[in-house]
């Protein structure tokens, strides 16, 4: 076993840190945000830190990392200046594309295009969806706090729409993601492909778990 | 293709459209969150909803669902009155135990001895690990916020400890968490285990995607 504490954490060389960090809270969907900008510019980047808020209403929360002074983070920027994005599921298949898309590529190029990513419209939503994508959501930013902690942003959408393989919605409302070759990241460089699921009934006290399928 | 609006989500049954949104929004590592309340009763609980906010210092976020009045929120509480809590990652050969936490036990009752995994106490810690973990994250609360949107709870912690099997950290400071065989949950009622991983070099605009390993 290795032990680290928070002053064995401080003291570890910066990128060692964030390595350590980003994996040691657990393995996430690799999922890509699409936005545009007020010109009309397209931006496909992959963010992991993504999670339940709410069903009633639906509600997906997102944490955008800090904004140096003078620096440029297109995603936020653009969530910030049109009020939405759309979040797409990243396959197994394609993780490297997906990856790809964290290359700092010129401001006046799309990362759509530059790593071979096709741009999809969907009913009149104002933000470009990922066409590779099996699950596609269209999101209105709800509520943006910049958190005091550390100068990240914790941005919170409404699901404005959601598109989804009929044949993996089971009639329970879950949806049966392995089917989609889902890709879940771990850190910054690391993608794992899925088994499929094992389920289990809603837990009672005095049953012991019980397997479902 | 199966297409849903904001409106057609609203207007589905409660438990289903929960199923659904919890599904939509992705995959997460399934997480025991180990908390001891101010008379020292120990409880323990499932999350997903987890997540990276910053690496310096080291910051970990997570959600708390809300707490309508006169009900009570053990691991929430717990947390508020003690200031700390644990992450224990979850294996996917004892998914069905940690899935097994989400029963409605009486308020005496431990889940770690309801449903049979062992307590562990280190460092001092003020809040229980749970022994048969690989990856075990210790917890000071940094931050509470209660989001307006849905009542629910924005909790994040500073990592005093983490424990990890020495051999599962490269030298770059990245976990092989595939190596403990991770358990990722969909929803409310799906485990799945991982793939190991496809790595990939620090992306680069004039170059292809570079497999690691």
């Amino acid at each position: 076993m290795k032990t680290y504490t928070a002053a064995s954490i401080d003291a570890l060389p910066q990128r060692q840190r964030a390595n350590l960090m980003n994996c040691a809270s657990g393995l996430r969907s690799a999922l890509l945000v699409g936005t545009r900008s007020s010109t009309g510019a397209t931006n496909l980047a992959l963010f992991s830190n993504v999670f339940h808020v709410g069903a009633a209403p639906a509600l997906i929360g997102m944490i955008a990392r800090p904004k140096p002074q003078g620096t440029e983070r297109r995603s936020l920027d653009n969530i910030l200046a049109t009020g939405c994005w759309t979040l797409n599921h990243v396959s197994q298949c394609w993780a490297h594309l997906a990856h790809q898309t964290s290359a700092r590529y010129p401001s006046d190029r799309s990362e759509f295009e530059a790593v071979g990513l096709q741009e999809e419209w969907l009913e009149d939503f104002a933000a470009p969806f990922v066409s590779r994508s099996s699950v596609k959501l269209g999101l209105t930013l709800e509520q943006h706090t910049p958190l005091t902690v550390n100068d990240t942003h914790l941005l919170i959408g409404r699901v404005q729409l959601l598109h989804c393989p009929a044949e993996m919605v089971r009639d329970d409302g879950t949806i049966n993601l392995a089917g989609v070759d889902p890709s879940v990241a771990c850190g910054l460089d690391s993608y794992h492909g899925v088994q499929s699921a094992e389920r289990f009934a809603y837990a009672k006290p005095n049953h012991p778990p019980e397997r479902l399928d």
